[in-house]
């Protein structure tokens, strides 16, 4: 019993730095875009992986931020933003369709802990969906205003959607009696499916039009 | 007496969800003028009538914010930018003058209402009127940071400025012995009174000229 | 040996003091090629200066934030806005190399207090660091956002990077076995004496090249 359960959490930590890994390449990518130096490489990396749990955890007031707590997530993103400036030419050259699917799993794994971590603080269940969003999309978010944006999760796609949609069936999953574990892998599959899905078939919200 | 006073805590929420309505609809037009999507809509309708609480509370460390306790806000906020969205037509064709009154009621409640949390909170006088100013004009800030446009308010206008006059008016009030309530009401006034006043006579501050 | 003590101090209150006031005006003159109104300018030039002290308080959990607790900062900075704004021209006039030393002193000392205070609240060595350079640069990169620009930390010059070279230099000075005091004074020392040189020299990080 101990045994598995330790596996699980090994399970549980490699998937948080995997996602943390991809959000921080895709970061690294965007500040190269925008011209910036190494050191704007590596802090875009760390706020595109990190921003979205830091602004759940100052919301939710669990300070200090795991993201700060813990050396090895500021750590991985830097190495990943220095890995990255180095052989960008290698992570460009990476399939679209690879990206896409990273980045979903990336967002369904931060939207079910941002979610089930808002629940542990006692955070009602639509506003814990709603800090399962921030989680997933914050990162982005502060990216976009850092390179003097308009935030791409406001104007494009089935993204921030796609996070909510996953944090709901987790909320949703749980009041129907399903375990934390299975409700957690249910609401990543929803949010998963539901950007991959929407991503390749070119699915939008409406706009408004001028 | 207790009947009373629940009237008086009606009249306060009443009024409290009335301005965070205006501030959500006035949010959900500017994000349409920037051609968002629906979602980019509700976002920035949350943000234009929440932010300003949001980071006040966060600031004085009343964590979580009122904002993510009370889900009535999100929700109202949400449908608030559905509405609008739905029906912008309507609300664009409002009288200027209309949207003028509403929106310095909002200001005039917001600032009110941020000089008395942060008091509550133990924030000393000068610093509760810069709290009342934060909760005012906050929401237009982030607002304005997530549409990359230079915040409306550094800008033009006597905005900021009525809401930190307003706030300020609560804490000398106060000082001469006023009730919280009486303080409240002159402060609210005052704020009001100098935005209608400012708008529709053309003052301005000085400006940086180049 | 009190007498020595709260000389200390004095001098410590008195080096923050200048160091926030420094920042205030720089903020201000930017805030005025922004053309903003005299409201803007005293903004800017509150956030410019203590900015970064306010995103390390909020980090590490110690709310309310030095800078809305303690009066005399806002008020501070509020007077250098509106005395830049008076008499720009004159501070406009002085030499480049002068204000070049006087924002390299006042980094020095803003990533040091930083690193102190994140160590006193229990922030482990690595993230200290991070929590001293934030201290120095992050007033800066606030004002950017808000003045709709890409910060200038994350493009040019050896800047962040000095701060988080000063703020290392007192991690490994104290590790080393010197006193808080000493390790401050090497830290600020070498955060000064790089960002000095860098900037006569025109060092740059590597960039990304389209």
């Amino acid at each position: 019993m101990t045994r598995i359960k330790l596996k699980t959490e090994t399970v549980v930590l490699a998937a948080d730095l995997a996602g943390t890994l991809v959000f921080a390449i895709e970061g690294a990518l965007s500040a190269m875009r925008s011209n910036l130096d190494l050191l704007g490489v590596m802090v875009i990396s760390f706020i595109a992986a990190l921003g979205g749990g830091v602004i759940r955890d100052l919301l939710i007031g669990a300070t200090p931020p795991n993201a700060i707590r813990d050396w090895r997530y500021p750590v991985l993103t830097f190495c990943a933003g220095i890995l990255t400036f180095v052989f960008h030419s290698t992570f460009q050259a990476l399939p679209p369709m690879l990206i896409l699917v990273l980045d979903a799993a990336g967002l369904a794994l931060f939207a079910v802990a941002g979610v089930e971590k808002a629940t542990q603080f006692g955070i009602r269940p639509f506003v814990a969906m709603l800090m399962g969003t921030v989680t997933g999309v914050g990162g982005g978010v502060v990216r976009d205003i850092l390179l003097a944006r308009v935030p791409a999760v406001l104007q494009v796609d089935i993204y921030a959607t796609a996070a909510f949609f996953g944090a709901f069936v987790v909320v949703v999953g749980r009041r129907f009696g399903l375990s934390p574990g299975a409700a957690a892998l249910v609401g990543g599959i929803a949010c998963f499916s539901l950007r991959v899905v929407a991503a390749t078939h070119g699915w939008h919200l409406p706009r408004a039009d001028g």
